[in-house]
């Protein structure tokens, strides 16, 4: 009878486990219970209960943290305790200023795992080791890897992992697409939105430590009392996870809130006014992480309109922070009108500078030179600042990769990135070990990712997009990693664990990025995009506030051929690399075929590495590229079975609106690459059925007011 | 043993009760299970099945919605059945073409419930009418009224109740404080968001039949060919919900998107293009509404950029309209500098139209004279159109009263207009009437909300914005019923029905909007807020863009007192109304104080009828407002035990920042006004302890890029 009553209790277990839809709010970190009893009693056996003597808020959020995924993924309570005493078979935290991992010191965020007594502790030299060192347990839970015995431990590579949001003061997210800023600033600080904790779990998860709340485009505002107010609120919810606040600056703030008649770094006043409200910020937030500025960029005040140079105006800073512990981050994203060709003004403006800055400053480099394209050369200061610590900043946010329409996986994109070798110091020298400091002995090393997350229910518009958010948190921790392990485990967390369903979606998002390469911009060519919103094509924009605006002004399409000439019969911005890369990309019978455009300009006529044309080539690409949302499509549908049917609904619509997009770009850049190169379709591929015109229209849409 | 397996049963079904905090979601349609077993057991026996013919759209929605409210309230499945037969103890659904109500056929969308052998028939002349009926039963559940024996009818006093959406086509919301349109563009047509869905029963749920969808200052892109697609879908989510879809128009379309060299309504031309426009709308919306138009107001295009008037331009749009069954809305917010007071220039344009429209236009009328400021005289225009049906607008979104921050019940105010009596004809001749039409007989009656509806979780920001919309709804239907009616039957659907509760709640909201009043624009003090954001004070403002957009234009503060004189001896604004009003408002010292700086230019000095001084007045309604918000304060802490603990919080949070910024405004204005009193602030209150200059300060802030 009692085995009866167990029955029926089981039974309405079974009958009220959450079959509401999956409104994908959760993340990776939804905890619900492992279905296969046997598989869930392996970990109830080591999982028993979690120690930790619970003295600071981070110990605190990582036993709470524990105790809510272990309770959820085991169906079952597991109690918190203050120390395991005698007991075994649980998990125990704890600060160690010794620990170490294979006979190294752990740094000081590095966590190690191991079986003691029968018991799994979690431990590091600080509690925010710990803090990661308890999700990556859960993440081995989740993903169904065995604890017993459990012996891992890991170090971050970078020492600053950022997430920068360009959210507005009035809500508005610049180049956000899922929804409005998460920050709700007419409410702080008195009311703290739920959700900002919630943020802050999933920043930890993934070892994220850093967050600039607000767009490089900056407000004053940020820097008044008022402001500075509402910012502690929230580095207070961020603080327990091991999150630091950073504020983005605006240039003129001295003058629009202090008064003065300047913002010259040099001027004694403005000094004044930057320490003061430096005191005044580390007053209200002891652990400030610092400024990220934008300056004398795209119509941003600086230290130029005083002449002085970036270095003036990001040390000056430095030296206003004073013998706070924060930092500037100082961003070479510059292009002044003047040289030939965008490609080389940041590294004009900036690499002179190298070994100017203050030990406090990092430069930030965007990962390519041009603008976050969907496929760019490495960013040609990387390996040419060894005197400067340079942080990597690559976009999340799918500015340039099909808003939250398009299912565009970035794992790849960002590894390609890291992965490049600059050949600063040799083999080897890649952009990796440029940004983690290793070639260059750096004290400081940063990498930052251009936040995509907002306030859509899922926080990221295309549920896919939770991916790249994860995967710039792993990245960051270790780059190493491989971005299809991280798909697959990205998958076994937040979409199913059903093996065949792991393998195919692992796949769509693995060539989901080349695919989207493919239907808009292939063979190199970049910066095609419709004016303003970047999203659709618009490759015959020819007019706009200035000429490297326009999309002419990099494909150089013509009667000959296609593509900018970077060599040295071109603008030779190729000769900002080292001999080895200039090797590479410099040959255009021999350059890689996805850079081919960005370096040569290539007749229609020629005879490229797959046998074809560069005509046929590219309308192949522009085709099968198109056409590989259909087998997307096909994925997708084959997974159904082993998805929650509200999100395979949600991603099974805009992988139509991904498809009709694809036909678009595809239409749009044929039709008018036709006219240059005046030779038919290539069999076996039928030409559009609409017309150049009626295209141009489709995008025009989008600029109405 | 039977018995204990039944227990065992109960217990865990009460153990997995949704125990999750309330993020507000669902609104009013919560339809948790009613905790009395008793009181359930009431409604079960009466609600045993749901026998629909489920033979329309309309029809499916409604009965699913019994079912799934019915379900959730009993927590017992209620089965659809296509018809009753011999069945008892259920609700039938019933469309009757001659459903009558007390001797009276019901209109179209009026609605009856009845018993009928021993079954509850919802029934009415169109499947509409008993959606709507099916929502009233629901109601009767939610707030606890008995089913038995139900006899009610019910017929909407206004044929046209529309939200009107100010959501753009990038996703923000023009006044918006809620996150960002829940229209999703780049997902439509393919991805319908299920928050659509929600939105359209909520919307049904009080009775509102009609939705523009965008901001009256309007994107031509609407009436594109692709963004008709879009539009298509969203109507095809409202349309088995009973609402229609209506778009705001940008004047210029036939230029912007035809191409055209004019936009003039005479003009053959464009007469095609909107003709060939409506054709292209009714083939893709069948049921589509029509148009609201902003014309020739704010900077915005219109009929009198090519010398005509607002009734050449709603005319010829109407004639566009053809066949379709469709209507213009034409907006009459407008002030074309030049008249020496705002207040009359709507009046002066409009006026002399009365008789000249189509009879498939409506004029689209404010409130109030300037615009939704937190308390008005009724505008002018209402009662001196006879000869044309006036659309009353209100707004639901909190521009000019405290944004989602602050707790304001906007029932008082809607009540408050509606009630207004113009003496159009004769004594009774209410706004309420003029708008219903049944004091100028007119054919077509309309009114509409500006939606303060967003993409936050729980819609509208603060949450007690929900109960603005829902009064809104319930008001449209049926102006006579009560606010405080509204707000009980509002708290008891949305936050608790235990009685003390809702007393205390609907106690609160009662007196919310008087308090908002006092202590920021009272004794009809109007337009001194910040520019532009509309949240602080800014009494101080007296250079703008133009002078009406000033403060000082409205209040005229000087050495001797305080006021806009709308007098004969002033502007003679108050010359519009019949004398009935002039009476009323035409004598300073019976003048009603809510409205004596309205119309009168007062001495500081001057003894009002409470027996104080105007400043001491004026200074004491500031200290008091301000004051009260502690009383809202205490009453939500008593409420408490009967509150979700997630929603109690988030209000308590809110109004803490109410708090402050009551304070704020008390300080700003009475240390402003006080420099052109130059009188102290009365005993027993304490002088503010911070200066002007500082105050300034705060909104200056709210000011900066």
């Amino acid at each position: 009878m009692l085995l009866r009553n167990v029955f029926l209790l089981l039974l309405c277990l079974v009958a009220v486990s959450p079959s509401r839809a999956d409104d994908g709010y959760r993340l990776w970190l939804k905890y619900d219970r492992i279905a296969n009893a046997a598989e869930r009693q392996g970990y109830v056996r080591v999982a028993q209960f979690v120690a930790s003597p619970g003295n600071t808020p981070v110990l605190r959020a990582a036993s709470a943290e524990l105790t809510r995924g272990l309770g959820g993924l085991l169906g079952q309570a597991v109690p918190a305790v203050p120390s395991a005493g005698s007991r075994t078979g649980g998990i125990v935290l704890r600060v160690d200023a010794q620990a170490s991992a294979a006979g190294q010191p752990l740094k000081a965020e590095g966590y190690r795992i191991f079986s003691e007594k029968n018991n799994l502790v979690i431990t590091g030299r600080t509690d925010r080791a710990v803090l990661y060192g308890a999700f990556a347990l859960l993440r081995q839970v989740q993903t169904r890897q065995p604890l017993a015995g459990l012996n891992l431990s890991s170090n971050p590579r970078i020492d600053f992992r950022m997430l920068n949001h360009w959210d507005n003061q009035n809500g508005t997210v610049e180049r956000g697409y899922a929804g409005s800023s998460i920050w709700k600033w007419y409410e702080l600080p008195e009311r703290l939105d739920p959700r900002y904790t919630d943020y802050a779990r999933a920043n930890a998860s993934i070892g994220i430590n850093g967050v600039v709340i607000n767009n490089v485009n900056a407000s004053a505002r940020y820097l008044s009392a008022e402001y500075i107010g509402k910012v502690a609120a929230l580095a207070g919810v961020l603080r327990p996870y091991g999150q630091r606040v950073y504020l983005s600056v605006f240039w003129a703030a001295p003058k629009v809130l202090g008064g003065l008649a300047t913002a010259d770094p040099l001027d004694p006043q403005v000094k004044q006014w930057w320490a003061a409200k430096s005191d005044e910020l580390y007053k209200a937030i002891p652990d400030f992480g610092g400024f990220l500025v934008k300056a004398n960029s795209e119509g941003e005040p600086g230290p130029q309109d005083y002449g002085r140079n970036h270095a003036d105006g990001a040390n000056m800073l430095a030296q206003a922070l004073g013998r706070h512990d924060g930092v500037v981050m100082w961003r070479a994203f510059v292009y002044k009108a003047g040289s030939d060709d965008r490609f080389k003004q940041a590294y004009e403006e900036f690499q002179p500078l190298d070994g100017k800055f203050d030990p406090k400053v990092l430069v930030q480099v965007k990962n390519g030179p041009i603008d976050f394209m969907a496929r760019e050369p490495f960013h040609p200061l990387f390996g040419a600042m060894p005197k400067t610590p340079l942080v990597l900043e690559v976009q999340l946010t799918q500015e340039y990769l099909g808003f939250a329409t398009h299912l565009v996986y970035l794992g790849p994109l960002i590894k390609e990135v890291l992965e490049s070798d600059t050949y600063a110091k040799g083999p080897g020298s890649t952009v990796a070990r440029v940004v983690d400091g290793s070639v260059d002995h750096h004290a400081l090393s940063a990498i930052a990712g251009v936040s995509n997350i907002g306030s859509d229910r899922n926080w990221t518009g295309h549920p896919v997009g939770q991916a790249n958010w994860y995967a710039f948190g792993r990245l960051a921790w270790d780059h190493e990693l491989s971005p299809a392990a991280i798909a697959r485990e990205w998958t076994r967390m937040t979409l199913t664990t059903e093996p065949a369903a792991v393998r195919t979606i692992a796949d769509m998002l693995g060539q989901s990025r080349s695919i989207y390469v493919r239907y808009t911009m292939p063979l190199g060519l970049h910066h095609i995009m419709g004016e303003s919103i970047h999203y659709g094509p618009q490759p015959w924009l020819a007019k706009a506030g200035r000429p490297d605006w326009t999309a002419v002004y990099y494909h150089k399409a013509d009667s000959i051929g296609l593509g900018f000439d970077r060599t040295a019969t071109g603008s030779n911005a190729l000769a900002l690399y080292k001999p080895e890369v200039q090797k590479q990309w410099g040959d255009a019978r021999t350059c890689p075929l996805n850079y081919l455009l960005w370096f040569h300009h290539v007749p229609w006529t020629q005879k490229l590495s797959t046998g074809r044309t560069l005509w046929n080539e590219l309308a192949t690409r522009y085709y099968t590229g198109a056409d590989s949302v259909l087998w997307l499509q096909k994925q997708w549908l084959a997974a159904r079975p082993a998805l929650d049917p509200a999100l395979y609904a949600d991603v099974a619509a805009r992988l139509q609106t991904q498809r009709k997009e694809a036909l678009w770009w595809r239409d749009a850049c044929v039709l008018y690459f036709q006219t240059f190169a005046r030779q038919p379709i290539p069999a076996p591929f039928a030409p559009p059925t609409r017309s150049l015109a009626d295209i141009k229209q489709l995008v025009q849409l989008y600029q109405l007011k």
